[in-house]
């Protein structure tokens, strides 16, 4: 195999959807796989199967390659900085990584910097959340995701499963938010940075279900605000490729982090058909500081809409169906086997109508998920 | 390497192109690749070095694959038909494909079918070409393309070259156009048809410049019956997945078929970036009979201009200097190496205003080109 330009670390959903805007530019991707067939391994040629927690498989993949990037956050940052001392640019490093893996540590550095956070604090003990109050909401500090490792408790004795987890907890504000938004943004190693239209994300179940873009009814300067928000945590925090910021947006108007992701994320899905430039490729062109692409929309509306693994076994036959009922909806399918609830694609509609957009994208979900 | 839905015979830019909406519909392609690191074979996983004129090479690749289809028009029909023979769909069939290979048998079957075209004869000796009259075209009846194989002759002394080629030849008008069109259609074997606005292509020394999407001023009456037309080739030919209707506008407002393509086509790239389904998604929907996508413009104009080798070597390093320069162009690089006019790459500019479109797209591909 040729050299590639860079590693990417894990071979999910995240690290396949690179492949396209990788082909178009002509850069080549060496893969780190979990196993022999998994959404990314069927289509990135230049592939090792190995274990992202073993720094010899991790050496083993980026041997040769310039820049290392990232399907998630779970590599070991000792390994990282490892790879860094060996001559190996991690993006992001592991110094701006700590903050998408340890939630006590993200809550204290974005208090630091003045953004605005719902009010938190480390959780030892029955008694320090008792002195917290409720209700509260619990959450391990490194590992949760997609609703995992969270807690909404309003006694203590809601609290036992977290404490029985064994592991550091940190005690946040249950904020009376009226609905969740999305700041994305790119930077690269030379600081330039480019964010995209806010949008809204949707959850059920604490899975992004659907979201919409831009988010709508926004109070433009609530959306200036999220986006500069975005880029000036990107900045301080030395964050290289895609930044995602959850936001909470309030009852009373105002903004809040709720989590950070440093990757290509779930809530960016519809740049790849509604954007100029996907945010897939602004990954790409971010981690090997190659200048940024535009990240207008490129039309009113965008609505994505996840495929989670439902009553559909069989996807590749379902497939025909949904393209027939909606000729004009983009179907992004990722090779994963159907369990429940797992996320196994994505379709995205564009146009200039939300209720009309919202409606084809949803049929079209439904008919996948459901039949 | 699990079974795939398709195989793919020839490893250039077309078959390359192919992979990007494979992979978001889940497609799994084999191809046959010319050499182990061709521009397709750089980025197919499941590739098979082979040459597409061995049939034994032929049945090696479609294996287990129910469907074939091609990233040019050079396979030997005779081996189709042992591959049909053998329960292989090839798509599109020799019996169709015969018309995009055979310019004689073309001429032929349009004018049975009342298609507008050229006045044309087979030329077997100087006699015919003096009976058939100066101007003329001569053109072999098979394997010219991009201007090889074609002759302007105003007089026998100008016929050396092509009587020498000891090929059967093809007397066709010169004629006297406004301008060249095309309309491309996907069709599929249950017979949807879907045709895309058609385009102007601008061509220096037989070799395609730049693509306008749509065809500017294009009288409404035109553009409908150049749609309608290509749909009405591709049923009574039977074409199936993407065919290319280049079309010559004459100085007088009628429509005169120039040539066929049976593949995706040069003036579809525009497609990939302007258009809601692309022509590759289209011909990979057409050729395994699944629904067809959407056709229309995403915006009022596109423009693609093609990347031919020029006096820029090193296309990765300049690759940042097109992206700095022009953010909102799309970028679509080959993976060849560069020699002198062979096409490296394309881009593609979108929006509201054409002179605007047009001058990005131009810069973008001049930068790749010449520095």
């Amino acid at each position: 195999m040729p050299t590639p330009d860079l590693a990417v670390i894990g071979g999910g959903q995240l690290a396949r959807m690179m492949q396209p805007p990788a082909i178009a530019l002509g850069l080549r991707i060496r893969l780190l796989a979990e196993g022999p067939d998994v959404s990314a391994a069927q289509i990135v040629p230049d592939h090792v199967v190995g274990d992202h927690t073993v720094l010899d498989d991790l050496r083993g993949v980026v041997d040769g390659a310039p820049v290392v990037t990232f399907d998630h956050e779970h590599v070991p940052p000792e390994h990282l900085r490892v790879l860094e001392s060996e001559g190996h640019a991690c993006r992001p490093g592991p110094h701006a990584l700590l903050y998408a893996q340890d939630k006590a540590a993200m809550r204290e550095r974005l208090g630091a910097l003045g953004a605005p956070c719902p009010r938190n604090a480390p959780v030892a003990s029955r008694d320090d959340l008792e002195a917290f109050g409720f209700p509260a909401v619990l959450k391990t500090t490194r590992g949760g995701y997609d609703g995992k490792g969270v807690w909404v408790v309003r006694s203590q004795d809601d609290a036992d499963e977290a404490f029985a987890s064994d592991r550091p907890l940190l005690a946040e504000e249950l904020v009376d938010f009226r609905r969740e938004l999305s700041a994305l943004v790119a930077r690269s190693p030379s600081g330039e940075v480019r964010s995209y239209p806010v949008v809204e994300s949707r959850q059920v179940g604490g899975v992004c279900a659907e979201v919409v873009a831009p988010a709508p009814d926004l109070d433009p300067a609530l959306a200036a605000e999220a986006r500069s928000l975005a880029e000036r945590i990107a900045t301080e925090l030395d964050v290289t490729g895609i930044l995602a910021v959850e936001l909470f947006e309030t009852g009373d108007g105002r903004l809040l982090v709720n989590e950070l992701a440093m990757r290509p994320h779930n809530t960016g899905h519809w740049s790849i058909d509604g954007a100029v430039t996907s945010q897939f490729e602004n990954h790409l062109r971010a981690v090997l500081d190659l200048p940024l692409g535009g990240t207008d929309a490129r039309q009113p509306w965008s609505v994505m809409v996840n495929v989670l693994g439902g009553a559909v076994d069989d996807l590749e036959a379902q497939r025909s169906v949904v393209l027939a009922a909606e000729p004009d909806v983009k179907v992004h399918l990722y090779g994963k086997s159907v369990t429940a609830g797992r996320k196994v694609g994505h379709v995205t509609a564009v146009g200039d109508d939300l209720d009309d957009v919202l409606s084809r994208a949803r049929h079209a979900a439904a008919l996948l998920t459901d039949g």
